[in-house]
């Protein structure tokens, strides 16, 4: 697991390499990965979610975690090029185009979220129970909802 | 990184243990999130590729291993429930019936995936170049292909 001090530098230099990457995706492609990453991230905040409601299994709310602290930390920033700040025909986004204005905001946002996620995978590795790990998921749950707040529509 | 030799039973337990929050998920959206889980790494092969082909950054090597890794170790046979074996309406699939009753080779199958992709992040975690992770991203190649071949359809 990285080491939260170092998560801001590297969602920046991940955010950089990423760019001639994404290059190579199409708009539309882009919409669609990006929101393939969220919809994955989802069920594994609802798998988080059932253990902490219910039967708690370590093995499952780390995997999980690591899921999805891989996703948020893949350079998810490459995946909001230039003609995805809209619907795409078929293709629909509900990204704000503030999104592509408030860098700095965004910035933070993102460097919230992937450090958040990446905790909660460091908790869930050495989580005996679930309380071990619910204030590492209400942390990462509200930086999820911090960026759809303020750039997502509803 | 889970070593090796630990991954075959993680990946059975995981499965059985996903089989409960699965319930939770109708089919259709079974079928769209192991397509989402998919459509994510097939994003970060894509980064991996460049790198190899291009110049090398083992930071973004290494996030896209990792996010790959964390993807397939978090149990997606739970997205293979009852009723995900075909089309439903809009939402398709190209899973062959097979990968429904042949339980031993699909698990076989699914747990060399699970192996390859931890030892591909664990390779891109200490990489000091292209080379030192090629073999590893041709095993982790063979072990998609393998699968795909017995159990999608073109």
């Amino acid at each position: 697991m990285q080491k939260s001090v170092s998560i801001a530098a590297m969602t920046l230099s991940l955010s950089i390499a990423g760019a001639a990457v994404a290059e190579q995706l199409s708009p539309e492609e882009q919409i669609l990965t990006r929101q393939a990453g969220y919809s994955f991230i989802s069920w594994n905040m609802g798998k988080i979610k059932a253990n902490l409601e219910g039967e708690f299994s370590q093995q499952q709310v780390a995997a999980a975690a690591n899921a999805i602290a891989g996703i948020a930390s893949s350079g998810m920033g490459a995946l909001y090029g230039p003609g995805t700040d809209k619907d795409i025909g078929d293709v629909k986004t509900r990204v704000k185009p503030a999104l592509f204005t408030e860098r700095q905001q965004v910035g933070e946002l993102a460097g919230n979220f992937v450090q958040a996620a990446n905790m909660m995978a460091e908790a869930a590795s050495m989580a005996e129970s679930a309380q071990d790990v619910k204030g590492a998921f209400m942390d990462l749950g509200e930086s999820c909802k911090a960026c759809h707040k303020e750039f997502r529509k509803d």
